[in-house]
């Protein structure tokens, strides 16, 4: 029995909400249940210096948490001086998986920095973040459709993460902070709207897991990506 | 006429709503208008070194800005490594307002922190902030009340704060960000519920201002102030 | 009675010493009492990046403390790597005061830096500083004007500052650190040579104070100012 | 073909040099081809002051790279004063997949920290790093037992890792730097000795990649972490 | 012939300064002639963490130069967020040099802090920094000793540091900042007053130079610390 | 006795070992017995902005210490986020050192930067990375050479370093890490193959010495350069 008295494939209640912050091209607050990102796209006429006259664009993101989005609050990075090795790995993960669905070429010579802001963190921060993610990016490219500044798909696919774990022998989906943080194994999947894979992260906590473990952690997160993308398809449609 | 159309004393639409962080001792999401800020309020049972053993607690404050809470986005400070001067003066500005009305003796030996974070800014950042984290730290000390860690009268009163400024000649309350940006002369009121003041910071953008000009501009803020306690109490109460 | 044995309106002595250090194209070493700032005007041929091609120049200004300026040693700024949030806060006051009286287009395209660096600190420092760098910057707009760089009235007025506070009651004028760091209330104020306003920062540090006792303490600034406003023309006369 | 005319699951060669270091507790020089790391493992009688007095050790990593270990020079992290986002991904990665295979218990109140310095860099830096870590640790924990610290099985098992990718259409193992930046899919995949999974890391370079590609990388990892774990058997043994 | 028209073994005109800082236990005003050297020693009650409990004192140096002191404005180290070689360079040299001739045993647990900042460089600023540090430093040990703090000889001998280098072909003393920056070789000394040397740093600047010239340079510097020496007794006797 | 039983003027085992990074334009392995260092050369199409266009080039050095390169592990400069003092001091040395006996002109508007990295450090770390980066820098010439990247003599001489000091009262030549540690005084000296001092670097450990001393110290230095420098021309011979 799952803590939450969910089915051992059930996601949390999701919600997309487009158009929370009034001056971002796109925006999204996302919600796995009792986690709740900000997301906000935002577009500038300017590139990283290495990228500079290539013809293709850029697409990156930045991840924070408020301090006090967590059971005990956590040091503001601003004031420690610099983001901890966790913030940076979620935001280069977040930044990867988007740039796998956009066509750079297309977007042209610009910047689109999507920023995760976590207000409240129950588990699975940076999987919400990166199903939010797309729907922020998705509105800030029909932003600049609408004012010819891109044209064609630049939007390949749909991009949405999950995590799943091994949580008392049983294989689940979508884990919340009070399963996480007893889970053996902990193994997040971004995959794209055709079910292929971007993104695969499995870490044992304790004791090393199996092949077959690790494909049942795979086909759990197959069933959650598609409902995730589901949800993306109405949030904009 | 007023960008808003507001009467010259006329306050934004503001709202004081409360417990929307489910793990913070206190907290208070407040908007001004289009400004909006979310407020936590963190017990600790710790404090800062140089006041250990004095029998006294802390109040202090912390302020950050989305990225995207601005018209253009601005850098993230974790990612810049440090705060930048405007954050710096206004998390002091936060922390002494409140401490004036807090008894920290009867608080005992423990830290609260209030983390002012803006998810969107259209001016009056600070004072939106002050007056929220008012509602934040009184229902962190009605928690801890709850649980008979204090007694008496650890909140001795109110405290909120607005600002003032002169815009095409006519002094008014409340500026927005269209007035904020041509005001001539712009000025933040920090005053208690009965009236008297906490801290009081005028600037002349352009021109130096008269003491007659100034005294106007505190006028407009007692009203402002007193509309803000109101609005305090009818959030607590 | 005061510990200094002032009268409530008294200043300490004060005096302003010009081209103290060969290499500035201004300076003065400013003494209130016991409290010395040594004050230099940079001029460069360089703006703020985001200043660039708009016709106007900048004056901007820099803080410092020599670590035993004060009582007890404090921590060398550069060691700890990073300026304080009091540094910070004062120097930008600084910078605001001044620009408020200079003639940017005048000035043209070009930056002076206003180091103000504090060599023994009895409380004032700021009004000190800001008194002080209205000398220097005076002559460093004279050495560019006996140079053809510059033509009419660069500076359009003089600025100076002082503070008061409520010391056992009675509003005093010029706090020094013994009656500083026991008054209830303590306030700063910036003004011009014609008596208007360029910046009023007031606190309480202890109990809010009323309406009244602040029109008290503007009216000594004042007369204080106006004295300093005098102390400066003779100076630089 | 392979740039390197190695059949598709093939290592480069590898060799594990013990005791390079005279003054450290464990050593080992790796070599994947012209990948060259240099390996510590330091024994400190410490402990972070998060664990203490739980009576548990702990093994933590760091990582870095000579500036000049790649084609073209990178700038040193030192002097930029910070590690870079991949650094910091990479050393945590090789501090939990060492954790996973030690008995924290068993270890005592101790930890044991592993430096991975890269004299040379020709792709897979980071599974090289793990492959010669574990043998640095088991030299550590030798030298421990010898001196009578520690008794029973401190190392639960080996652990080892290697990548794979998909380059010009085929699944390959172990990538030099000439593959790993032309394949259309990198992973890393963190092994015991047993053949169980510690850590797994996919990433689609360009697009994204189906399950049963993944498989067939999942597989070659399999028989070259076996290879590995030979080798460490017969360095240590 | 000398920019300053001095003879080759000239000092500049030197004079130290005592007391003028209020609250400092010692303090120096050095002037080399136009480098200014403002000098204090803080006596504190506390050791650096790697000392404690050994039974000895510590005394150790910091360094700064106040961004105006020099020709064009050097950027200020606390803003900059760091110290820059140079100047740990020459703090570093400063503790050294004044540790050779303290009793550290007989000093006790305590530290004494000497702060140099630099208010006007012409050349020769460690030099002179050195020279009047140990001015401050005999007078903080005075203050001690009136305190019954120490007793015996804490302070065994003088030390002083004069520079010297070969201009123009000649080996000359006690280099200002027009010969420094045209030297072919430059050697800072730092002697006792029993003539032994404390430390030597020789540069070729541009070419080489023969052991001849250094002993040249060191006969010079010989002379000069032995006036700088009676200088100093004349300032504490 | 020396503790390593060598003579007086005998230096430890010296090799030079070149060619051992692949990718750098010049590299050298110089060991002085246990002190080991790895020296890279790398060129550069670019130069410091403050020497650009002005027909010179630049050679700069960089220093480094693997973390358990010494007995007790020392803190992974890159994570405290800063290089310490001591570095600092060793790399503008090295630096220094090379620049003398380079034409900067022929060398062209190019850098040249030399890293030094310390594998394993008993003692003399400063002066075999000098002596050892001699050959990288040479080596790097060499390549350029061959490419017809430069003509003429741009290295005009050779450069090495030895350290001498006093040891249980007799003058000893290149201090291992259980001498240094002893020893009464320190004294490196940085000569050309001709024999004349590029660098002169002397400290007393404890007590002052004479200039007499200095002097045998000097003459040791002499002859341990002239072996260092018949073992560079070896090696790139």
């Amino acid at each position: 029995m799952r803590p939450s008295r969910r089915a051992p494939d059930e996601l949390r209640a999701v919600s997309l909400e487009r158009g929370v912050v009034k001056y971002a091209e796109g925006s999204c607050l996302v919600k796995f249940g009792d986690t709740h990102v900000l997301v906000t796209a935002t577009l500038e006429e300017r590139l990283p210096p290495w990228l500079k006259g290539q013809g293709r664009g850029w697409v990156t993101a930045e991840y924070g948490m408020l301090p006090r989005a967590t059971l005990e609050r956590t040091r503001r990075e601003a004031s420690a001086g610099k983001q901890n090795g966790r913030t940076v790995e979620i935001q280069r993960l977040i930044g990867r998986s988007l740039r796998t669905i956009v066509d750079l070429e297309a977007l042209g010579e610009r910047q689109i920095t999507v920023d995760c802001d976590v207000l409240q963190a129950d588990g699975g921060t940076r999987t919400a973040s990166i199903t939010g993610a797309w729907v922020a990016l998705a509105d800030c490219l029909n932003w600049m459709k609408a004012r010819n500044m891109i044209k064609g798909q630049v939007l390949r696919d749909n991009v949405a993460a999950i995590s799943c774990g091994i949580y008392n022998g049983t294989p689940v989906l979508d884990l919340d902070y009070a399963e996480d943080s007893e889970a053996e194994t902990d193994a997040n999947f971004v995959m794209t709207g055709d079910g292929r894979l971007v993104e695969v992260q499995g870490t044992a906590e304790r004791t090393p897991f199996s092949q077959d473990e690790f494909l049942q952690l795979m086909a759990l997160a197959q069933k959650g990506v598609a409902r995730l993308v589901d949800l993306q398809k109405m949030a904009v449609g």
